[in-house]
């Protein structure tokens, strides 16, 4: 019996959506508001899924608090009150779309779970926004 | 890398669960108070999902500002403050179930969005009760 | 030891914005959207707040059931799923604006309440909009 | 055309995570607070899915009012203000992780649905952790 | 400058509603549910407002971290996971309806924090029935 | 008679707290994760509250269209995706805390609202922190 169970963290944190190689008028164009240069910023609920046999002995996919500390110490430690542009590695060269801050999140938790697991990763960036990535 | 990015909105209409070809007493049997003949209505609160490749340019699946002012042009300016029997032509023989709105929803969007993309719509017709639909 | 208890209950009603002794142009005007001839709809979410006294015996300001079940009867089974403007008594000369809606609310559960308790009606027209009347 | 309702529900109950087969120590360790001896307890929030053909007549999946009736009877007179540990038959020798209410709730639910249907069962067990299975 | 800052928190216990006085019929009669003899439970969320100066070196009303650390310390630690009426010493001779609750918190909270302050505790039972108290 | 409506905004803003008369290390030590110099940010939920008689004529306290315009020119084309303390001038001088944020709300709002009505301003900075401000 194979179920997913699910986690919800939250981060807050700056950006600015911004390509080196694009001049200011380009960046507006594209990014409009999310490109004004002094960031503006969020606050990032996530949603962590991992799908997986729920285990006879404990009834559990994993055990959460487990998948709690995971999130904490891979994400929230990285990237809460930070500025994601000038203080997170992985936004060095990348730009930190809400697409692209989930497939960080997923390729960082993935190295860490069991490879029996699926993992899903849910990024709301407002209430009315959000991005879902599961490494397809 | 394929991921789904998700949109909310929001219109309020007025509707009643009908059908012509039933007389008035089966369509209160079948559709009970929702067939009230003044109708009632709804906050309905909508979720698109476009599913598609992360464009390594932009980190965009799909520009929200262009999926917002779409939602706005095909479901909003037709629907909000609308009573979907009466005014919207898609329901002039359709009976406006959630469902029913949600497939509605599905093909005018699906027809204005590149074709490489998968949709999903989620339409809450209340807090409690919500319906999806993916075209499958 | 006065405290206040809340319960939320919910209804689906149709309405429109309309003075019957304006015409058509002048309620567009003032009303908008709202005003659309054909009606339009709200899941209109309610909390009903009593203030009393914490009863030494029982630990209750009310028994939520007893105030659930009023709620059901003067509020519920009178406007769910109804045309406001068209079904309830109290706006056939009344328009239906979420204050007005709150106003009614209170009056009907103020006349079936022991005098001891304040009562306070707050009604959210939509998930964005609402409306707080405390009699006063 | 397929698409999925999908319907909430609620329960209020208490439980504890609790294996008789291993002694308190054991019992703390692997589910921390959640052992403690005199139960602790939540609100559950329930959300049942149901894939189904959209009807042509009715444009129903299934009547919502069938689903919220199953629900009720299967669900809720079952599990509401009980403690799962102790008046739950099917918790006498299962462990009440959420995963294991889950899988209970999707069983009793699937043999009173038509086997057409596909069944998602959704549960909370705080706002912020919850599993999702759908007999996979 | 007075204003109002609120921060929310959480615990999950067990409970019944029970007089000792009373027999079990009377219980049931006046508590229903809620009396069940094997405790159910509840996610209690709870809202803390603190109402004082603006001080003009921080602008701060009270540091919510201090706020944070004093709810964990009064409120989680001694409630959390745990049986109200069994493991919570202010319930051996007070029934732990959620008005009772509420006292209880606010009167713990009030001990500790400066005297310039007003309190206000908001605790939700479940997301539909909730108390507020304000020490009136 | 008098009531209360609210109307819910957004914007979304880079902040730090910080008092450029004390030394980063004093910063730190009174403002935590919240005086990082790169900046961190907010999804800031807005709720303004208008408090008057409603009108006999239209059944309003006051048009909520233009109370959603006066958000909107106010605050949002002010705040929104801007970072307060270097691109708003109001937080020059003034550190952006929640409380120091909703009395600039307050103090424009204030004085383009006809001076019958009183005004209350909520701003939740997060889903678990927020302020009240009423001019009191």
């Amino acid at each position: 019996m194979r179920a997913t169970v699910k986690r919800k963290a939250h981060f807050n944190a700056a950006h600015r959506l911004f390509k080196k190689d694009w001049d200011a008028q380009k960046n507006l164009e594209v990014f409009g508001k999310c490109s004004y240069p002094n960031y503006h910023g969020h606050n990032y609920e996530l949603i962590v899924g991992v799908t997986g046999e729920i285990d006879k002995e404990t009834g559990f996919v994993i055990d959460l608090k487990i998948l709690k500390d995971l999130i904490e110490s891979e994400v929230e430690d990285a990237f809460d009150h930070k500025n994601l542009n000038l203080d997170v590695p992985e936004f060095k060269t990348l730009n930190p779309t809400a697409e692209n801050i989930a497939v960080v999140i997923y390729d960082k938790l993935k190295k860490k779970l069991d490879t029996t697991f699926d993992l899903e990763v849910i990024l709301y960036e407002t209430p009315r926004n959000y991005v879902i990535y599961t490494g397809a």
